[in-house]
């Protein structure tokens, strides 16, 4: 790619920013999209600002206090700040050294022009390749400053870790110790309960733990077999709304709405469809109390929320080993209510690790195999190649405006469309290992596309054609990874710079705008919603999707981070990208998004860990890279790898223990008011169990907003 | 070293035994010499047998039941003789099916003389050599049998790991729920407790303790410096015994006992000794009361002893986290009294890890650099070698008697003197770390050693005299430690046999004669002892020393498994060793030792993994010995070594859980009483530190010794 295929991307990037920019200004002063732009406020009976001007939304962002975010969107949103917010330190701490410095350092050296005046070829690079790294002639004293930047470096990540890490610790602890008591706080799960000779497990429950805490043990809920009463649960829940449905056509036409009973209403007997319903209820009802007597009398499952009446007591029992073989009566801090994976809950100890290492193991699989068509991506990267391959399309190709445009975009929307796909796969995946929660879930397959980031999008691309090459090359001699990738990467900046680039003025761009919610809401109640209900779901503003968004903020920084010495001027992009999305992300996190559960902020160490990750793959890149400049002490660029590794270790020691769970000291705060056995036992019963039907039927967003 | 010399080391090895067997015998005839060959039933007050004939002591070792062992000798004891119970059956489970089927498989072929005919060369190999795998023809049908055999190694060990493994946590849980309550499972260790800003750290941990358990906490022991106290105590011990000793030669000879103040007695005033140490003691005990009083008051430090009035609180104290910051309040089961560590409890978590990090640096130093001493005695195995070297020697080197002798024994005793220099190195070591227990010192010892001894002897002889080439070879690529190691590993069989022959005739012969506590127990109660204390300090029977035994007997048991496939003989001298120290050991435990401390078995999870580890080696090398045999199915060795590596992560995690503490379920048990808080501070309390002096001054073996 060239310079003039760069600028393109960048100004056609910038341009659909603008447009998005603009329509979220003109379509949020209707005060009917309200529930589009500010849901959240909405639901909180906040009114939304009444004055709107361009800069309204950022003002706002800019200057809520972190108090406003933990309030409005909860302590998992508020690490999500933290995280783009440690981030931008990190790139703008770095660009304070990097952009000052080494940017005229290799922009006046001239390597590349010596390089193509002793082979007499044609000089083949761009710009942006004359102010990185490789401009910097062989063995020059210049270096010393790219070295220096390398220790830099390493001490800003880990100087804004350590400080993000304490700061994230004391808001759980906060969370934790709050006056405020959640029902979560006074429940333990239990999973691996043997099957008793004789007798009921509720039974062997109650026996085991008021055996063991006679004064605090209160109550239980085993985990039955919901399968049939949570069908018939679902049957009455589709006829309850179109009961409700039919009731507003009717009220609408004045004319009783008739359907057919058979699939999609297409055959069958035509029936009043508000008879039908009230019917069809009445004869539901009954066999879904039979479902659920069945359910707790006969098929009672080893698993089990057990509730205390204090929150040190819940904490000690979480954290004790109750049975001397590690397989049975295993106990852990309960989720939130909201976050159970019901069906997960009775799997057993060995088949959990079975599962997990047969999930791994696809994992590993997917990642390896899909490194194929990221091979093809790259190839069509260079245009050139595809050119010569494939002469017919040479007379379009080679149109000034296609192959500008093609240039520009091609590959990057190829390999945005292609991540697509994945992450439902990774959750479905990380749901299979027997996960009990969905936050954990999620950080699970956080994870996992982190991993097929780093493997395919990032060394993938940077390895580029010779991938497979690269291979077999790195099977033969492990050592050869570090000096292939430090040869490969200062050729791939421009390309990753424009990725970033069209990332954030696209992906940001629509974020804002919610274009897509916005079309789909009104479609939707202009042709299918009816009632109240229907609109709200309509409107539903869900939460963050820290599965998929997380690993992509982690890949740019990834690439900041390898790209932030050898090519300084990523950085420069990097902090438009997390300034613009962490203000972005806030307004988000006090307009729109509405948490659908709360994990307490335990993405932290899962986000700590992959910085340091990113850090560790930069410096190796580095060692290898004053190698291939032959840097004579090239050996100084061992001791921030080691500090690095320290650092990890000593975190992992220190500040890991307490994301497992509450510390004691936490719990042994006084609560305001101890929620009454029956309130908890009621959290953790699910909706298809609870005896008078429609009690919990509909999620009450306002119930745990005010959790801090 | 070629069949005659491997013989005469047996036969003379043997003659030695048979000469301190019959030793033996008639020395335990003496009842002078009770106390050497029966202290622990002495101290028990149980009666030794009166009739002694050469089988007395292997038919009680023999019909001892597990539960005797353990009322005798305590769990870890115990948990050793299932250590070496396990070796045996594992030695003769594998030579059910090794040498019936692989011996005569391999003395059959003719792989050895075909290769000496081929390159018309001498045949040069010993006899044991040709009943080795190493004499079947390569791509023979006949290493089917000897895959199958890796296949039956490998289900052998597991299996008995699998049973011993679960019949240990079972003990464990007898012992930790008996209800014969012991002190320190009322206790908890508490370290890293922060300075408090104003007041004393004792109110301190008291506040805290009481805040999270107000009807639990009982009371707490901060450690304090206690140097000076120590110190002074120290000097009155000393005074104490001095005087006692004084008093008693008064008594013997009537004359009133003179010395010299100075250093030995050698010079300054002579004076009355009776009066003398009277006057010492009146003068050091207000020092010592006052340097309590000052330690309590002024010195103490970050760490404590917290007693709870029941076994579950302190059970779950244990396994709680108290503050949000792992480097604050940690807790852990308190060790027994017997066996804290005291001047490591202070010191804090990160200087910990410090501390283990520079110690692990500094053993992996002193195994790389002992590498070179042990590469010399390679070389001298190899006795040509030397005679080519040295020709001055070859007159004497030729002699018969003095060849067959030297290359019987000259390399194994240079080993095994200079193993014996290790031990107490490692166990300093690791007493730097900051481990707070005994028995966790001698773990970790242990561990090192195990190290060393597969690094350094098995590995270190293995590849013998190129050694150096190896090690450049196998930093160049790693895997070819396989095929070094398979190469390498058939020629040195017999050296290892004899090794391991050595060891259990003269090592073992001398454990059960007790020659050299003999001749110092006469020689100190004849020339030195005057009091009764004097001479129960003389024949004091100390504890097994499991941070040698262990490593010794892994040693072995890893050159065994790594040889059973290969050179199956190696089979029935290890099936001798493991039985006859079976044996020995419970005639010790039964008569002779008397543990100083209790860990509750903790060293299990230790010997399991390294016997799996010795699996994992032997796996290997068989991988790379099937390959250089041309066996075409070398891959079929793959499955084992998976098999190998799941089943130590399930062991891990479902048995590895309970030996770091107990289950509250077991802690829920029923104790018979209470021991009172008062008692429990007082076993925690050092000798150094309690008020009036001489109560805890002797220690009392009996008190622990029905713990069970």
């Amino acid at each position: 790619m060239d310079t003039s295929g760069f600028v393109t991307s960048l100004v056609t990037s910038f341009i659909i920013f603008l447009v998005l920019y603009i329509l979220h200004l003109v379509l949020s002063r209707f005060p009917g999209n309200d529930v589009v732009y500010y849901p959240s406020k909405l639901l909180k009976n906040i009114p939304p600002p009444a004055h709107r001007g361009p800069l309204t939304w950022i003002s706002e962002a800019w200057s809520a206090t972190e108090e406003q975010i933990l309030h409005h969107a909860g302590l998992d949103a508020t690490v999500y700040m933290i995280f783009l917010s440690s981030a931008l330190w990190i790139c703008l701490y770095t660009a304070f050294y990097c952009i000052p410095v080494l940017l005229p350092l290799s922009g006046t050296d001239d390597y590349y022009e010596a390089q193509a005046k002793k082979n007499a070829t044609g000089l083949n690079v761009t710009d942006f390749d004359k102010v990185a790294m490789g401009n910097v002639t062989n063995r020059s004293p210049r270096l010393w400053a790219f070295a220096l930047a390398d220790y830099w470096l390493t001490i800003v990540i880990l100087y804004v870790l350590w400080r993000s890490y304490k700061h994230v610790v004391q808001l759980r602890t906060q969370y934790q110790s709050s006056p405020k008591a959640r029902p979560e706080q006074y429940a333990v799960l239990v999973r691996d309960i043997p099957q008793p000779p004789s007798g009921s497990i509720s039974e062997e429950v109650d026996t085991f733990f008021r055996g063991i805490y006679p004064t605090s043990y209160e109550s239980c809920v085993v985990v039955t077999d919901m399968s049939k009463s949570s069908k018939v649960w679902n049957e009455i829940e589709t006829c309850r709304r179109k009961l409700a449905h039919s009731e507003a056509v009717y009220e609408i036409s004045k004319k009783r709405p008739t359907h057919r009973t058979g699939k999609f209403g297409l055959y069958g007997p035509k029936v009043d469809s508000i008879d039908y319903y009230k019917e069809e209820m009445e004869k539901l009802e009954p066999m879904l109390k039979d479902e659920q007597r069945n359910a707790n009398s006969k098929s009672q499952k080893g698993a089990a929320i057990v509730i205390f009446n204090s929150r040190v007591a819940a904490t000690s029992a979480s954290q004790a080993m109750h049975s001397e073989f590690a397989n049975k009566w295993t106990t852990m801090a309960a989720p939130e209510p909201r976050e159970v994976v019901w069906g997960n809950l009775p799997i057993p100890l060995v088949q959990r690790l079975a599962r997990q290492f047969m999930v791994y193991v696809v994992v590993f699989l997917t990642i390896v195999f899909y490194m194929i068509p990221i091979a093809f991506i790259s190839a069509i990267i260079a245009l050139d190649n595809l050119e010569k391959k494939l002469t017919f399309l040479k007379p379009i190709v080679e149109t000034p405006a296609v192959k500008a445009i093609l240039q520009a975009y091609l590959p990057q929307l190829a390999l945005i469309v292609f991540l697509a796909l994945l992450p439902m796969l990774l959750l479905k995946l990380s749901t299979l290992e027997g996960i009990p929660a969905q936050s954990h879930i999620v950080r699970a397959a956080a994870g996992k596309y982190f991993y097929f980031n780093v493997f395919n999008v990032f060394l993938g691309v940077t390895l580029a054609g010779s991938l497979f090459n690269s291979l077999n090359a790195i099977i033969d001699d492990p050592k050869s990874i570090v000096s292939l990738l430090s040869k490969s990467l200062p050729l791939q900046a421009t390309f990753f710079i424009t990725f970033v680039a069209l990332k954030f003025f696209v992906g940001y761009g629509l974020q804002l705008c919610r274009i897509v919610p916005l079309i789909i809401f009104h479609l939707k109640r202009k042709y299918l919603c009816k009632t109240d209900e229907e609109i709200r779901d309509a409107w539903a503003p869900g939460s963050f999707n820290y599965a998929t968004c997380v690993p992509a903020d982690m890949l740019i920084l990834t690439i900041t981070v390898c790209y932030s010495v050898i090519a300084p001027v990523v950085l420069a992009f990097a902090i438009v990208y997390f300034g613009l999305g962490w203000l972005l992300m806030r307004n988000q996190a006090l307009n729109v998004m509405v948490p659908s559960w709360e994990s307490g902020g335990r993405m932290w160490p899962h986000m700590h860990s992959r910085i340091l990750a990113a850090l560790f793959l930069s410096q190796l890149t580095m060692l290898g890279y004053f190698g291939v400049k032959e840097f004579v002490y090239v050996f100084l660029m061992i001791p921030p790898i080691i500090a690095t590794l320290v650092f990890a270790y000593i975190c992992r020691q220190l500040f890991y223990p307490s994301f497992s769970g509450s510390s004691m000291s936490a719990a042994s705060k006084e609560a305001k008011e101890v929620p009454p056995t029956e309130s908890v036992i009621e959290e953790y019963t699910p909706k298809c169990m609870v005896s008078s039907h429609g009690t919990k039927g509909t999620s009450d967003p306002e119930k745990h907003d005010e959790n801090i």
